[in-house]
């Protein structure tokens, strides 16, 4: 059987480079005589490379080729990444991809022509990096209804926060030495405004509760304005701040799905997911709390979970796998003002009487040096439409403001 | 689709209730019309039961019935489940069980007339209670080669662990304590001495490094004499003392397998692991690590496992999956005693030089209101024999040795 890769950067190189580290185990475990690579499309070239005779800068080679059976999608972005795997799926080839914000923006349609054509579309790799987490939400739990799920999806955002509570770095200095060391972009929008983490949460929620879920639809909030105060007082309640991507089914059918960062107890397992790691807490109603753990991105991590597709797919060729993944519905995703959270404030104030007037019962944070005029308090459990009215009544200079996680 | 439960007891019952409850979603995910309970084999009588119109006494019903094409096995114990189980494979059922016992000891076997008949014979409940870990083992991480993997294997033992450790109870306490909750049984050897964890690790080694691990090449040593003065130097150590099941590939083709307690570094995910949780932590030369963790056992967890594997049965009748489990080979388990561990070792002594002079450099430990004829060490890596040489030589009043795990 002959596969291409499309798109040779760190996760496509990968992919080249486990097939051939572990090609008698691969293709043992296919149940196939052979599963050879034949093309690696990439517009730049790379010589020396030890597949260097495989490489194409033409889709169309790919698309009129019979002979390959799965393609593997590794660009990135939407475009072109979109037209050819569409393309290679109307085909009747497989297609695995490890590219979140194509199958969070597109993954039900295409989806939908894998099923046309009795083909597999697979993306174990989109979340999670080399987590096994798509798989596991969709067979192993296929017994359970999922309640909620909720994740450490970004090893960059965790990085620098892991930096920020451990070695109290400021944000803009732990962004730095993430640029450093390679986990961070030049522009490092995606990570650190959630973007990345948006598109991971969609595609889970799409998987765990039915109908396709928008970015767009998903209230999604970054990073940029936690401070060392904050880490200071979270840690002083007991907690540490993560970004967390987070969904959860409601009543009529509907769900929640938002990302922002969050304050987790301690007790959490999730308090305990440092550096680049990345974490999944499912919560089924038979199973209970499952935890997922490793890490999220990486050039090796990723391409296993793409072979892993690749193997499924080879060994599964007509026998194409269903997700249970729907089109999207009208106000599928409630609006994140009616979602109910404890909140964290931090407040140039010093009128702890004023505030529980507004709040009733609110818990008071100290930390070491604040300034006279500063304040934090964490109130009870509220809607958030309800929090900013109360909020909004005291007329406070706010610094800011952390939803408290539950999990 | 029919199918038959073999024993009501906790888990067989906690199936019966997850088919219940879960039923259109179920039938769903299996992708067949219906998926309906024919029978359930148990000598009690469940007068009452919502299912009592089909209890039955006689096992041939099952077996000669081929209507019934999907067996659950939930007796537990080696026999008669190995006969029921290896006469329904061989009558071209596919059998779901989630019985370690049965998988530790006959796994090879069984497989095997699963192969042969070309029906599924699937145990995702035999290990780790609810958590995804045989799948995510053999699909998931299918590009991978095993290096090693570890585990908190045991619900009970990590209770009474714990209790130990956060509360300060002594082990008779905790054990009691356990028992009242309905824990750990009334007679508690297969938990407390490790033969849970020791099958347990048998099913996932055989699994990750290809032939059968029978529990009695296992060394497989309980936490009976685990002291609330070893907890106290081991935390002081900055650790905590687990009941760990280990397997790792070796060279020459040959594996190491072992169960016994193991101080982890509270760096470790494993550490913050607590009351009847379990945790794996699966390493491949890939993804590097993973961590699957979740409840290991209860009615609705493990109910939950053996469901995903009933559907996945129903799915895929006629196209079996493949674990490449193969018999085992001659000494395929290497002897403990050439190991390598650090040991940690307390003694009724006083004499620190003449430690070191054995040793070489060793960190002592300390604890609050030791006695003062009492020393607490712990060594550079060595192998287990030369250890206990230089132990021996010593001629100590050894009150206990604990090895430090490298996770």
């Amino acid at each position: 059987m002959y596969m291409a890769i499309m798109g040779h950067g760190v996760v496509g190189s990968g992919v080249a480079e486990l097939l051939h580290k572990n090609y008698d185990s691969i293709v043992k475990r296919s149940t196939v005589d052979s599963l050879d690579l034949k093309y690696i499309l990439d517009l730049r070239d790379f010589p020396g490379d030890p597949n260097e005779d495989k490489f194409i800068k033409d889709f169309n080679i790919i698309l009129n080729d019979d002979d390959v059976k799965i393609v593997v999608e590794t660009m990135g972005g939407l475009h072109p990444a979109y037209e050819f795997v569409s393309s290679c799926l109307k085909a009747g080839k497989s297609v695995v991809t490890s590219n979140k914000e194509l199958v969070a923006e597109k993954g039900y349609e295409l989806l939908k022509i894998a099923h046309e054509k009795n083909v597999n579309f697979l993306f174990e790799a989109s979340v999670g990096g080399g987590i096994p987490i798509i798989r596991p939400i969709s067979q192993c739990l296929a017994a359970n209804e999922i309640d909620s799920i909720a994740g450490i999806l970004n090893g960059t955002t965790n990085f620098i926060l892991t930096k920020m509570i451990d070695d109290n770095m400021d944000f803009s200095d732990a962004l730095k030495l993430a640029q450093e060391l390679g986990y961070a972009e030049k522009d490092p929008t995606a990570d650190v405004d959630g973007h990345d983490t948006c598109r991971k949460i969609c595609i889970l929620a799409s998987l765990c509760f039915g109908n396709h879920v928008y970015p767009n639809s998903v209230y999604t909030e970054g990073i940029r304005n936690i401070t060392l105060a904050d880490v200071e007082y979270v840690e002083n309640w007991g907690g540490v701040i993560k970004l967390l991507g987070q969904s959860e089914k409601l009543a009529d059918g509907k769900i929640s799905a938002t990302v922002f960062p969050s304050i987790i107890s301690n007790k959490s397992p999730l308090a305990s997911v440092t550096d680049v790691f990345n974490a999944i807490l499912v919560t089924g109603n038979a199973v209970g709390e499952t935890l997922f753990y490793g890490k999220g991105a990486g050039k090796l991590p990723t391409a296993s979970a793409v072979v892993a597709d690749v193997i499924d797919s080879a060994k599964h060729f007509y026998k194409k796998k269903e997700f249970g993944w729907n089109d999207t519905v009208e106000n599928y995703v409630v609006d994140y003002k009616e979602l109910e959270n404890a909140m964290y404030v931090r407040a140039a104030s010093s009128d702890c009487e004023k505030i529980k007037e507004v709040f009733g019962e609110v818990k008071f944070l100290e930390r070491a040096s604040a300034p006279e005029n500063e304040i934090a308090f964490v109130t009870d459990v509220m809607k958030e439409s309800e929090f900013y009215n109360k909020l909004n009544s005291l007329a406070l200079e706010t610094l800011s403001v952390i939803r408290v996680s539950k999990y």
